[in-house]
């Protein structure tokens, strides 16, 4: 057999699980320390988006146990509306599964892979399985599932399946147990479900740290962020791929009607606009279009007036909220002043509108002797490890 | 229909092409620049991984072209052994699947994710396929096969496939057109190909940039790297979830047998003794293994004697051709000396092996008023976007 014929005997499929197995520092589990805050944040995500989407005010407890040397139990427990029974493993026991992954919306976690990727770092470092509970409305009871993740199918692996009496109505427990090192200050879990509170000022959320002790960041406002709605791509920075596919796999006939029905911001005139500025024809299939069109297509969007992308996608916190988030959070600091929070007008990027707000607190008892502390998010996330100066 | 149950309707699975289509910035796509440096390593990698195994002197012929505005045609053909035509549309068209990714040994691109991600990156940006030749040396004729990937599937879509005639008696021709920015000096494709040619004095690299000026690296040495050989992983730096995984899917009947079969170092003497410290019986299943069980087990391998890893995994490129190779390519500098390159004892990191090797030049004609430039590799691959200062 030839050495070509040998090297194929070798080339497989490789499971998306065993992938990131391997290559944990991609989703962020590069260090002890930073696994932890990953952790927390991957469960706390889903309960805050969860709940949002459920439009109710969340009640999140996080709860984290030393189990041993180096090994910590992470517990997140949430009142949001809880899984469907037969979701419970997928959500989970399998990477690249979710909901928000498809849909342009603001929401916290939409890569399908959070949650499921801290089950897998907790079976990898310690090798135990994470325990769920999960209870809907609808349902009389609840339903434990403890799983793992079968790494070599990318598939849920239940190991027992329990209906149980919950006290909650409705809610959402995750259980993970993981390799792990706890700390305090800087980068910590404390400080993440901090800078958690301040931009979710809706959200209680308790704490209790390894020692036992409890804080608790209160509800600061009994107002629901606004609820989000899926739009549309807007024509702006679109990719020329992108663009391709979608016109290979719309229900539209004609090139001005895909315009107007696959796009935001394109009325039938603005298409007809476009289609001419790109010497098109406005009635062409879709579907015939050809590399260099598309392209010319692309130029002519930069050619026309478009509105800004509609804004009911994403749901900025607001000056109000800004500033009562960070009065609740930091208020103990006794800061000055509160400078009026910003809230900029929407730009679009890649298709993708998005908003940038700010907040600042200076004077008071906040420490003079300081440098500046920038605090960043997006989409209502700390972003822990890539702060400003 | 309760929240639960309608939330319940939007989970789904969501295909590895997608995820990083969206994402593309893990794969190092994140700039126009920086995508052209990664898809030329990642064609070059595996040119360089199927010379070595076949044990052929790697010709490697690198052509970049502008083919309009940031776009750009990337052109990688080597004298490798081929790929066998079925295997084809597999190795270019589907993410996660390659032939290195399982076996613990030194090779470059390992993750089955690198050329496919140039194939979908380019797909995404420029709308174009890309386009294979390849020949194995059975095989009477070459083929060339034209394909994008499905990324709804992850799945290779060939939209042409021709026996042709080709000049050569083996080897691979790969060409993608990608959206990118071509730029000379630092963090460039022609600095890349430089530092590659340093580490591999065995290859042979022409440069075509998109000005038509050709730039030959020659060969500096006839001498392969020596094969390496596949091993088990040692014992030191394993993970508890890997050992458990181990246990639990080995054919060995007792815990003893176990550990000398699938581990590298550990004598039939040694089990016995990792077996006592761990207050566990040496002919115990592997697969009754506890979760408790399994941390003593590991707690012991840090408590015997364990020699240190085999290196026939490794390829050092040693003191010879580490001077060969500065010398070939930045002789024209005329460094005034070449201190005696190093090449460590090997260590083990997470059960795989590793050597440390360097090498220094210094005066002459190197510029005396810049600061030391610290060229950085791993497993002979430039790392181009985390150098030293």
């Amino acid at each position: 057999m030839g050495i070509a014929h040998k090297m194929a005997k070798k080339q497989k499929e490789i499971s998306i699980a065993e992938f990131f197995e391997k290559n944990k520092q991609i989703l962020g589990f590069d260090s002890l320390t930073k696994a932890m805050v990953v952790s927390v944040k991957e469960a706390v995500d889903n309960s805050l988006d969860a709940c949002e989407e459920a439009r109710i005010l969340p009640d999140i407890l996080v709860i984290v146990e030393s189990v041993g040397k180096d090994e910590y139990r992470i517990i997140v427990e949430d009142n949001g509306p809880g899984i469907v029974r037969k979701n419970i493993p997928l959500v989970f026991g399998k990477l690249l599964y979710g909901s928000r992954f498809h849909a342009i919306r603001q929401s916290r976690g939409q890569q399908g892979i959070g949650i499921s990727a801290v089950v897998l770092y907790g079976q990898l470092t310690t090798g135990k399985p994470a325990r769920i509970i999960s209870k809907i409305r609808e349902d009389e009871v609840a339903y434990e599932v403890i799983l793992t993740i079968d790494t070599k199918k990318n598939e849920p692996k239940v190991i027992k399946e329990t209906p149980i009496i919950w006290d909650r109505e409705e809610g959402t427990h995750v259980e993970v147990t993981i390799r792990g090192r706890y700390i305090r200050g800087k980068q910590s879990i404390l400080e993440y479900l901090q800078q958690t509170a301040i931009v979710n000022p809706h959200a209680q959320i308790t704490f209790v740290d390894p020692d036992g002790r409890k804080i608790i960041f209160k509800r600061a406002a009994d107002i629901l962020p606004q609820p989000t709605r899926e739009i549309k791509p807007h024509p702006y920075g679109i990719e020329l791929g992108q663009l391709l596919n979608m016109a290979r796999s719309t229900k539209a006939y004609r090139l001005t009607s895909f315009l107007t029905t696959e796009f935001s911001r394109v009325s039938p005139k603005i298409a007809e606009e476009i289609c001419k500025k790109a010497y098109l024809y406005g009635d062409m299939r879709p579907k015939d279009l050809t590399i260099e069109e598309a392209k010319r297509l692309m130029e002519s969007f930069n050619k026309v007036k478009l509105m800004a992308p509609p804004t009911d996608c994403l749901s900025p916190i607001g000056e109000n909220l800004i500033k009562k988030g960070l009065k609740n959070v930091l208020g103990s600091l006794k800061p000055g002043f509160y400078a009026r929070p910003i809230t900029r007008e929407p730009k679009v990027y890649g298709g993708n509108p998005f908003i940038v707000e700010a907040g600042l607190v200076y004077g008071g008892e906040l420490p003079k002797d300081q440098p500046v502390k920038i605090l960043r998010f997006a989409n209502r996330v700390p972003l822990l490890y890539q702060q400003g100066g």
